[in-house]
């Protein structure tokens, strides 16, 4: 992910003003069958779960998305301050600006999501290729930054490939993330960050003991896209045109959250999330909590009660879907009815071949 | 459904000026097989049924609509009137107003139906919520009103989680339902407003011991959106968002005519209805009767003539169906040859696994 | 079918002036299988075939289309000396006015097939209905009419069910079509008129001994539709309502072809039939031959000319198909790889089970 | 293809002027699964294979094109110079017009491939049918024309029957194609140009003893619609519409690769193949590289720069696939994971049966 201010701002930029939403994340092709018969009181649904032992009030994310300029200081504490009022997980953006960079102001966009949300579950972010080059003490360092509950480690080698710029070299990842799953004070979590996690990948994932792994899929936020944006701003022709090809690339969110959820019980749907009612879909499928990650930026924009308001309106969301499926807590969502239609039965249906 | 008289003006407003139907209630997936010689006349076809023992002249019902307050009283009059001459059952809206408040006006609105209907097989209309705070006595009261036939239950919740002041428990329906249907004095109906009845819950009425179960599946009104378009009038916005997420939410009418008939043999296929050839598709796929709720209200408006008018429309349609299949009965309709294609299809299959 | 002269007048106006075509024939659903390597030269292809003995120099039918009135004379010349000229078989419209009024003058507008195709095979056309006032003597005079190779014995039920005057009595059909077939001095097809032949409906004809089936199926043009143009001249909304509504009724035609081919050796394919393609694909579905009837209608108005040009286009069409599918003859074209893919197949898949 | 020069100026015109391109290669229906982890460096990857033992840097071929006239020449070079410069393989168009015609102009535009690329895998190109009139030392003309690694033989009947002056006698061709597989002294090539290769072709190519196949399948230029622009030209009606009758025939691209790698085992994939995506797709059906003839085209046009960027864009997009996929070799990509849906996948299935 975006690891320097000055690149930091113009993903911005360009999430704000770009098109940089693909659809198919396959949620659509989830259809949950209704409870006319609930048998339940909708105000007194449990919509909470537990992540590494912490509790949450909803099993919503807010995924990692930035920190590490000081003018996105703002966003984090809305965002954190929300996490705190509402009771859900919140990850910061990649902390290797922090990490490399001694700058008062710069960390303090990251340390501000402690400080504005004491009590919330709060995850730090570093990149896959990153471990390669650290050593466990520099990831504490970032753990103790923010004061982590847990750390993130992504996976974004696609949107690498895609910039002129990107650090296309995959080797001994896997190694580095079994050793800082090992090592590390705090547990971690291994993120894709728009393409998915692919059955195969979650399996290596679970044999290396990371603690979870959040899907990603493909169908939300598309960082090729981003970045073909980015090179085409700077006349780099040829890795636009790489970016707008590989656009939609990825495991879809339903079908890596099912894949993944099969190899590891740990596992958070993300990519293309956008209601609560996606975040119910992803728990039946299997799925810990939804991450959302987009969506949370134009409120964190306007300030902690936008941020606020937006996480009670997926709250209800997902507790109606709760209600009309007569589930009376997450553990009975995940044993909810539902149907998976077209493209995405036809994807799953290839898959167990 | 809509029970004080205010709200009922809304509702009525909102379905004559807003889009409040969905489509997708899979009849467009069933299509019958023609029958080119079908050896009979059709105008000998006989399209009678029986409905608890009462003949209908044609297997139609209209659906649980209106009453409780003044204005209403001429719908449902042209509605009797026109059900009486047909020879088609009627239902009427919830009687909670005319249970509750004690006014002559409002109470005509309901009792006009017997006066104009003398003879047609008429069903009074209470929520499964209000059960838990009726006696049967209450709902006697109801039978009496309109000497009815045969009394609905009818199943709403999501309607009611969309209203900001909604009534979300839906804790002891199920029993309250069982209590009824075993001491009133007529047969009960449990019936649902738009979102479908699933095969589990089907098997749960059917032990409950209820007597017919009319599906109101996903593809015609939407409650959902109704309230949605409320919500927005009086800038609840959350609301209004979860009613829009969850405005087509809901077992496809064809799916759920199949998953309810197979657990009980009275079933009336209801949401999304539109003509005389999607009835002949419920009769075939396992209904007794198809029910329409909203294509009555604007002949309504105009009278009883218009809705004879229509009436007469969709007995032809019918009747044409019942001809090319070569169905000289409702119980030969039954056994009509049929695919089921596409995307109801789909999820029929994956119902069966 | 239209029997009287000005039915037929207004039958030709609403044609040559409305949408009353439909689609979902089914053949763009059939794939050929391309053979690079045919090892045949294209121009020594053998489109010949026969038809009760007749030989046919590339299998394909003129449908059974007008004749009844002085003025369609014209158009049955053209397509007749097209015919002669070609070497294709030809069918007139209904015979009803020809056998029932005496007027030289609509006499002509039948009698005129055989003056100007003495070698061709011409066949008759009676309704199925009919039979059952006429007896074999009256059929005999339609065959002698036009020195008959054989008679078709339509099957309209419902275009005579939207039309407001329409015959729609049925019982007795098969009966009389299994004498007439015992009886008659020339070999019978029964034809539907764009609604198709399903499976049962084929194994009913095949045991009443029919010498062959012209399933006519659903996707070209539709007598539902037209009939409905025409209630809507006359002010006749409940016909024009349900004519719409049944516009697109009956079995797909490469539905029927399959269905039809499995009861009886002696198919012809018929109902948007629309190129020599979709006649090489009837034929690789089982049929011995594919018929046109709608666009017929231009060229003929124009003179023999247009007519035989055009069935110079689908013979080339058809060899074409021939020609890269390897197929050296009409036998071997029924032996051809296809794939049936969509909702053909889904519909053929429900069928089998 | 087009032999004389004047059609072949024809030919280019009308590519640069109309649409002949069609879809439906089926590239689209197949979904690589993403490898969140590769676990190598992309610029490590190798992405070399051999042809007949020659090493190409890409597994990508310029497809059989142009040559044959003086103003061919100009792209010709830029075209070699280009797989010279970035080592793709490269094929000419048609050399009848060289063998046949006695024009030092003329034999410049073939020769100049060889000039221009010394050490580039370069092959000939004659059509199936004219082996017949040829004999071994004929071809070898070819062969020394160009000093070619290999000589392509074109099926191309399809087009020759939508000509008016086509070439449609195909009988003899495999005997023919068998004779100078065994006695020419290169490795021979059989390609079609458009319509694909079924499974039944393959199998009987690869009893004869090729030793390629270029399955040329349905999804990109198409040939018969080329030549309907040109029969219109000429007011050559009814070919103008058996080429538009035509257009969409044949075997998607997809399925074709898959088909004929199932029966020979170098299989080489065109028709749309549009981005180094396809080529890596074609390469995980089964195919040992991918070609591409109408994308370079124009930047032929403009010069050997342009032809190296985009084979340049197609090897980065390739590698980009090969790197997110994990594949460290075009042998590894060979087994990569993916899915094939919707109508790709019904075609596969309808075939195995
Ligand atoms: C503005 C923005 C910044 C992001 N930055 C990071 C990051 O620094 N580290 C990371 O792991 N993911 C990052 N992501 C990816 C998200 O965490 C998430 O995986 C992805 O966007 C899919 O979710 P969405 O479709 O809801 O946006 C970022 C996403 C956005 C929109
Ligand atoms: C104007 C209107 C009022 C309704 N009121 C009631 C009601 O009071 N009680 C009830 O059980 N259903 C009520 N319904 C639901 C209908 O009975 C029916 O189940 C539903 O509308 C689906 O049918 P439709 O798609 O044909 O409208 C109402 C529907 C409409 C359109
Ligand atoms: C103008 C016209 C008149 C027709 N008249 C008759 C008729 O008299 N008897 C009959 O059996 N079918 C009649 N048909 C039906 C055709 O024979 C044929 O079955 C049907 O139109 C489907 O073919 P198409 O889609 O190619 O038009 C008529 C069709 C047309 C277009
Ligand atoms: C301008 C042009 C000329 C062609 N000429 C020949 C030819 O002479 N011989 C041949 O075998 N194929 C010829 N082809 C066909 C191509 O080699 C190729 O099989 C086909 O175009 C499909 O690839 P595409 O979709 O990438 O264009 C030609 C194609 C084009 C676009």
């Amino acid at each position: 992910m975006p690891e320097t201010s000055d690149r930091k701002d113009d993903h911005i930029r360009i999430i704000e003003e770009e098109d940089v939403e693909t659809s198919g994340t396959g949620f659509a092709d989830v259809e949950f069958v209704h409870e006319a018969l609930p048998e339940i009181h909708r105000d007194e649904i449990d919509t909470t779960t537990t992540l590494f032992g912490h509790e949450l009030a909803v099993p919503i994310v807010i995924e990692s998305m930035t920190g590490g300029h000081p003018n996105t200081t703002k966003i984090n504490r809305a965002l954190a301050e929300a996490a705190q009022e509402v009771g859900v997980a919140m990850g910061v953006g990649s902390q290797r600006a922090g990490i490399e960079l001694d700058d008062e102001d710069l960390l303090e966009s990251y340390t501000v999501v402690r400080d504005a949300a004491p009590d919330a579950f709060l995850y730090g972010n570093v990149g896959a290729a990153q471990l390669l080059e650290y050593d466990v003490d520099d990831v504490e360092t970032a753990v103790e930054m923010i004061d982590a509950d847990a750390m993130a480690i992504h996976l974004n080698f696609l949107q690498e490939a895609v910039q002129p710029e990107g650090d296309v070299d995959a080797q001994g990842c896997l190694e580095a993330i079994e050793h800082i799953a090992s090592d590390l004070s705090v547990p971690i979590v291994v993120k894709e960050t728009g393409n998915g996690i692919s059955r195969e990948t979650a399996r290596r994932l679970a044999d290396a003991d990371v603690d979870a792994i959040d899907v990603a899929g493909q169908g939300g936020t598309t960082w090729s896209g981003i970045e073909s944006y980015r090179a085409a701003a700077v006349g780099a022709d040829r890795q636009e045109k790489v970016g707008q090809l590989f656009r939609a690339w990825g495991v879809p969110t339903a079908v890596s959250t099912i894949e993944a959820a099969n190899e590891h019980d740990c596992v958070i749907a993300s990519g293309g999330v956008r209601s609560g009612l996606d975040v119910a879909k992803a728990v039946a499928l299997g799925a810990r909590a939804g991450g959302l990650a987009k969506p949370f930026l134009r409120p964190a924009g306007q300030g902690t009660e936008a941020v606020v308001d937006f996480l009670e309106t997926l709250a209800l969301e997902l507790r109606t879907a709760m209600f009309v499926t007569g589930s009376a807590s997450v553990e009975d969502l995940r044993e909810a009815e539902y149907v998976v239609l077209g493209r995405t039965q036809e994807y799953l249906t290839q898959r167990r071949q």
